[in-house]
């Protein structure tokens, strides 16, 4: 996330006297560019954090947990991808379009939520606010970048060895990603869930201060290089109906409603990559539910899920 | 998927005395192989169905509507795989590891069910045997293949010009389906739902004889060569547990439980294809229903959605 973090710095024309950039070891002596300027990659010690403001951390949970505490205490506020400090409750769990005050409560360290929650979020929550939310049952298709670098190169590997016909073994995960899709996003938990699915409704009961929200989930990989997609259906107190639906989603923050679907207008994962904005689309009333609504968001789960949730956090600092 | 009937009558050993292919005038001519032999392709006519026992039809709605009558007409018994006559009251639609007893109310005339739906109420059915089903909540993963061969090709193609970083314009579907998912199987209904996406409760009532059975569902094409997935919240009128589910799933007909997640194994496209049995797996309680159970299922489209299953009830024949 690195790499998109600086370029959404960038374009949002966020204020920058100094930029350091950390990595392990490993990355340490490569160039990053940030304005056309190359910045040098250190290695990233317990003492890189004097005179920093605002730490970006993105380098996995571990990291997080050991480095996270030692930049507050120099002093900087640390906005963190990992899901390590997500349900502290001394870490606020932020997205701005929907609970930006929570960012007042940090003591020196927030963090952003996972990427197929904030995605869904940014629908569900107007929707919510106009209808009241009980709970959601919600099915993903997941982009391979979310598993980082090495899961674009092993999708796109497996695709080239498959027109070859040779076998490409998989390394990133259990089984070929290419032409197939995978019910199996992070680990499984003892309740059957894998981590990933339960976010949604743990992380979604803190960002939309809703501690009954239900979310039953399955995620799934899908042969996707980039923006993650969510259908979803979900119940709500009050009456609903399609006309309110789109009148509320229509004027939500960061969303874009795209739902003209006998025009085959919807959203779709390679329409959204690299667009700041979510889409949602198939609005429709739920023909399982009294008071429900289906519908699709789909989302760059780089930019919302991440990088540019994380420069949105800091724009509110 | 009249090569993919052709097999599977060879390889049921289906007692055949004389077969006949029947095609529009563009494929006249040509052979197709059966038990080794080839069969010359003739032209469909009003007047191609003397002497035969049993026609299988696989061309479509509108073939479906002008010849399975003159068929029946001549003596056969059609099973159709259009969905022309799957909600006649006079037509039995049948999966027969659900509903066999069903063929005998036949007056010439079967329907073989929707694919998606037949893969899902395979899992689905004996659940709802065990704890009663009330309603589904489902999003789907289907493959090209159940667009035909020419989707088949289409997918192939983008993926190969994507390699070679130029543009592939989409024919078979409205967008690209290479690196993308489509929320958007067949054509598009009133209510915001699509044909397809009714279809689970459509057929799903008349097949389990459950006439209040709901199904809310979002049909997603995904760039899977073959077999079909669907994720399913399912919610029952009894008290369930995984291990009352498991113990039913596995011994149900047609089905095999694949449920060791933290051995990554669960059912996947790549797994099931060009297999009989339809897969089961991830099955847990369902934390947003009272009584309800999450499951992901998978099955080859082609053979328990469409020739196998049509297969199986010229057997019940």
């Amino acid at each position: 996330m690195g790499a998109e973090l600086l370029k959404v710095l960038e374009r949002r024309n966020f204020p920058v006297a100094t930029i350091r950039a950390l990595a392990s070891g490993k990355s340490a002596g490569k160039d990053v560019s940030f304005r056309g300027r190359p910045v040098p990659v250190e290695e990233l010690t317990e003492k890189s954090f004097a005179e920093i403001d605002i730490a970006f951390f993105s380098a996995g949970g571990e990291r997080s947990q050991k480095f996270a505490p030692l930049a507050r205490d120099a002093g900087a506020v640390v906005i963190d991808n990992s899901s390590t400090f997500r349900m502290n409750p001394d870490v606020p769990l932020v997205i701005p379009e929907i609970n930006p005050h929570d960012v007042k409560q940090h003591r020196g360290l927030i963090a952003n939520p996972n990427c197929t929650t904030a995605v869904a979020l940014m629908a569900l929550y107007p929707l919510h606010r106009a209808f009241g939310v009980r709970r959601v049952f919600a099915a993903s298709y997941q982009a391979v970048s979310g598993s980082g670098a090495r899961a674009i190169a092993e999708l796109t590997e497996q695709v080239k060895a498959s027109g070859e016909n040779r076998q490409s073994r998989p390394e990133v995960y259990p089984h070929p990603i290419a032409f197939n899709v995978l019910p199996h996003v992070d680990i499984f938990l003892e309740n059957g869930y894998t981590k990933e699915e339960m976010k949604m409704q743990d992380e979604g009961r803190k960002i939309m201060h809703l501690p009954e929200f239900q979310a039953s989930v399955t995620c799934v990989r899908v042969p996707v290089y980039r923006a993650h997609s969510v259908a979803v259906s979900a119940e709500f107190d009050n009456p609903v109906s399609v006309e309110q639906a789109h009148e509320v989603l229509a004027k939500a923050p960061g969303l874009e409603l795209v739902d003209e679907p006998k025009k085959n207008r919807y959203p779709m994962p390679i329409e959204v990559a690299g667009k700041d904005n979510c889409q949602v689309g198939r609005v429709r009333r739920d023909c399982a539910l009294e008071n429900g609504l289906a519908f699709w968001v789909s989302g760059d789960q780089l930019l919302k899920g991440a990088a540019l949730n994380a420069v949105q956090i800091a724009e509110l600092l």
